[in-house]
């Protein structure tokens, strides 16, 4: 007789993790150009860059409001490589030498070490044009051409001058500089925060069925699990390894970059930390025990170790 | 008594052009984010190199290709705008140090000389997702949202891996190589021509008026046209050389980039302009005078001297 296996809810929930990132990476392999069709080099630069892994939390993001909307897994493959698409791009341009100059991401060389720059220059911006084009022809079975106009809206707001390239932008001018907490959170909401509520807000306007309180509860969410991310981030850099990391240990402060710990100490920042979660949850509650994947993200966020 | 002013041909042609870069000038300004805006210097830098001039043939042509179809000019400004972006975006990638290392566009330093490298990289990348945008908010009010789809599908893919961003990347594996004629075509059909099409048949699906075979109609004209300016693009760097430094043909060839001449000859790439110059005209002989104006921008691709 075989014995019953229990999981931990821990480990359902990693296994849950898991399967999601299975889903987007095998949507990613079908919609990224094979690497054997010209131009070659491009086509292997953007998926060297797509399929090194990382923790596809964009994609999980966007399943999990999925799972709280009633929305299938496989009506949202588009938004969650859409999602991954922009991150990527997003990635590669600011690892460039004129950028951050990383020469490690995702515990590999950066697509221009692996490549060259000019390479990973197309290969960013192909993947940018991708991102629309597959939001558009994934999800065309299963969303109303009102629903794709406002889906690749919203992408473009969250990815442009006003979302993720201006944060980006406000990044690069506060090295040397000493930003307020209230600049630190502008860059941030604009730089990582505009694609995380992105995340959440593509499935609400896929199916149409979301309310708008619905819609403004989850970008509550989403803003504060982005902030939260952030702050973590910003601590592990203070405190963890560049081998857990995949990343260079203390990059930002060797870039002298304002970060949550520098402006509030590191139990400051750990404080922080804990009011944001708090906030999190608290903005998912008229959600159902659907949402509690979402919840489960947030969670993990804040106790994560890389 | 006044004189009547009578405008040969040439200047009623030269006027209109001029009249529809202002109309793209004005556009372009509306959509661009205010200078004084932050982040400044990444606003300032997308302006600097969309509002630096040009001749603007993408939105000329899109507007051209509406008097063609009966659509108004004040419906395509999104198309306009959009090509126009793109195609800036575009021009400053290129540029850069790590791609053609340009120093002066359009009689002015380029991008990253003006601002600097991380700016120009992320201005191109803002620029890219503004296309989108714009494309979408400014043709709202006149096309209906599965038209939009459409013309943001059409876009992408003009844009991306097998367009714009994959005739770039060819074009950068080409330097030292010997290209065959056909190669050639190839690359240029993705690198100028994909652009040059969308600008006819954003405006055809913009409508909804359009047939099939119009579309096809008028997609062979962008061909042909976008082919023909890239012949007399390399006609004319040989025989500027000619005149400049008394040089015969085959300067070119010492800068081991294919092209026509170097293919064909003076002699052939002359017969090549003259017969795709042809075909161009012959693509529209469905179309009624209305499409007077393509027909103008044909002739005048093949008689340019600069």
């Amino acid at each position: 007789m075989k014995e019953a296996i229990e999981l931990t809810a821990e480990e359902a929930f990693q296994q849950q993790l898991q399967s999601l990132q299975i889903e987007v990476n095998n949507a990613l392999d079908r919609v990224l150009p094979a690497e054997n069709r010209e131009p070659q080099r491009l086509h292997e630069a953007m998926r060297y860059a797509v399929m090194a892994g990382g923790k596809r939390v964009r994609p999980i993001l966007a399943y999990a409001t999925g799972m709280a909307l009633d929305i299938p897994v496989t009506h949202l493959h588009g938004i969650a490589c859409a999602l991954e698409l922009i991150h990527t791009y997003s990635l590669i341009h600011d690892d460039l030498p004129a950028m951050d100059n990383d020469d490690l991401r995702r515990g590999r060389p950066t697509c221009h070490k692996a490549y060259d720059e000019a390479t990973a220059i197309l290969a960013g911006d192909a993947l940018q044009a991708l991102a629309f084009e597959v939001l558009i022809s994934e999800s065309a079975q299963t969303s109303s051409d009102k629903q794709l106009v406002q889906m690749v809206s919203t992408l473009t707001l969250a990815a442009g001058h006003a979302g993720m390239a201006g944060g980006q932008a406000i990044d690069l001018a506060a090295v040397n500089r000493q930003l307020s907490l209230d600049e630190l959170q502008h860059m941030h909401r604009l730089k990582t925060g505009a694609l995380i509520e992105a995340s959440v807000l593509l499935p609400a306007l896929s199916s149409g069925k979301t309310s708008e309180a619905g819609r403004e509860q989850l970008k509550q969410f989403a803003w504060h699990i982005g902030l939260a991310f952030q702050i973590q981030d910003d601590i592990l850099d203070v405190t963890g390894d560049t081998e857990t990391l995949g990343k260079t240990q203390g990059a930002d402060i060797a870039l002298n970059k304002p970060t949550y710990p520098s402006l509030l100490g590191l139990d400051g920042a750990r404080q922080k930390l804990k009011d944001t979660h708090k906030a999190a949850i608290e903005a998912l509650q008229e959600f159902d025990h659907k949402a509690d994947l979402l919840r489960q993200i947030a969670d993990y966020i804040v106790a994560r170790t890389y």
